[in-house]
């Protein structure tokens, strides 16, 4: 079996630095590309993911993966757009009497919002409400604007892990818009790496899954979501031109925190893991906020 | 009476560039701070915004301001927040039933969704609905999160003006949130300029007005506001850390042209004037993508 390609961005001796990681632990590559790419996003800019890897191949590893501090892959993105509710049963989990709408849900993030993997969610004194919520997350690797379903594909340069936690409580201080609930800072996580798109089977119907402490609490498959990747895609680009590094946080299959009873709100010691076939496992502790 | 410091960001003889405009034309500052500071996000994360008015007080003008072409004052900040249901009664022109919220609706807008002053706004073939929202925008001096109220004003360097424009029907496609009838590319517009905040009467109790074809059609005073500039850091800073170059824009009165029976949508032809005391008027046309 081929090891899953994955590059990523950590930091190590001091200096923020992105390789290619393998079986063996993480190989450097800030030294020959730092020049070319000051980071991920500029070597999606210019299509160099697949250059990467090649430039990795055979190498003795620089770093033990346990050594490096992982930050999240596209530390400056132009934008983070996410699909809410996306899974089936997901709007019936709000019982709010609703239909399920006709278009999805999206809202915004900042990077700031998110951690890389191995680091801990931050509980801030607030709220002791936070949440998490496994996804899959589409790195646009080609601009364009009002992109055809069809096409689709052909804009997307990589694939990475989000959890994307939420200070659920936050989510309804007002009428509108979940904004202030989903951007604390470091509340959610992103990586741990990229792994660059191939081909349409990484996304069409694979298993997404989390796990708190070690038990599953979510899992569905892709071919499921209410509005698959390539809708996305087009939705988005309809109002918005996507650049390269743009992010698409894709949905979440059902099984949050907030809908059990009692909710299951994230404390400090646990560790939640967002796996997907082919990505990766996502991996994180919870820390309270130092006051 | 003092003429209100200005400095702007325009493109003139094929480059980006900012200064300081004066009654008689825009004193082009990059040459001799272009080194220094990239555009006006670099200036004030210097905290340079005042260096730049002295640097130009007695000299003549470089651009006429009809020969340069305005640009958004930060091109590229961290972010850009927007409160919405901000002046008293806009909540009841949403007639749904529903009792004003304890606390301010946030949704994000990417700078992309702005074009500068003089431009034209533009509306998408994918709808007819393209509104107006005058708006007071903050953007930030200083880094700060949980700021305390008092402080506020201490995180403020400049004032800007905004047309918040909409794309309405897109507004309500999906359960929550107001993403993108907010995010068309060029939808709305920011500037004309910065104007360098220096004291609370700056802020406190301002007149906001909004005029479609010279007429009339939002006008109240900030003192009114439901959510001050204070509360607004305060609030938006508990769960991300505001750094220099970001924006708030601050909400609407009551009058945007969905209110209207039949509506107001905008249409090419159509000259849209934000204005408030002390800042000066952001005007923009409209016209048709183009197919």
């Amino acid at each position: 079996m081929t090891e899953i390609a994955r590059i990523a961005a950590f930091r190590a001796n001091g200096a923020n630095r992105y390789g290619v990681v393998t079986k063996a632990g993480i190989v450097d590559l800030t030294p020959e590309f730092g020049s070319r790419f000051k980071g991920l996003k500029e070597v999606v800019e210019a299509g160099a993911l697949e250059e990467l890897i090649a430039a990795a191949a055979g190498r003795a590893p620089t770093y033990r993966t346990e050594d490096v501090t992982w930050q999240i892959p596209v530390a400056n993105p132009e934008k983070i757009l996410c699909v809410g509710v996306n899974f089936p049963d997901r709007n019936a989990e709000y019982k709010d009497g609703q239909e399920a709408p006709g278009r999805p849900s999206l809202f915004i993030r900042f990077p700031r919002s998110f951690t890389g993997h191995g680091e801990n969610l931050v509980r801030p004194p607030e709220s002791e409400k936070l949440d998490y919520e496994g996804e899959i997350a589409i790195v646009i690797g080609k601009a364009g604007r009002r992109i055809a379903r069809e096409d689709a594909y052909d804009h997307i340069a990589a694939l990475t892990l989000c959890n994307e936690g939420t200070i659920r409580d936050w989510v309804r201080h007002a009428k509108f818009n979940v904004t202030q609930g989903k951007n604390w800072d470091r509340s959610g996580a992103m990586g741990p790496w990229l792994v660059p798109f191939r081909e349409a089977a990484q996304l069409d119907d694979v298993a997404l899954t989390t796990r708190v402490n070690g038990e599953v609490q979510q899992q569905d498959r892709t071919g499921r979501m209410l509005y698959d990747f390539r809708y996305i895609v087009n939705y988005v680009s309809t109002f918005t031109t996507l650049v390269p590094g743009d992010i698409l946080v894709c949905g979440t299959p059902t099984g949050a925190g907030a809908r059990f009873d009692p909710p299951l709100w994230l404390k400090p010691g646990d560790v939640i893991e967002v796996e997907a076939e082919g990505i990766g496992v996502l991996r994180n502790g919870v820390e309270d906020e130092p006051c």
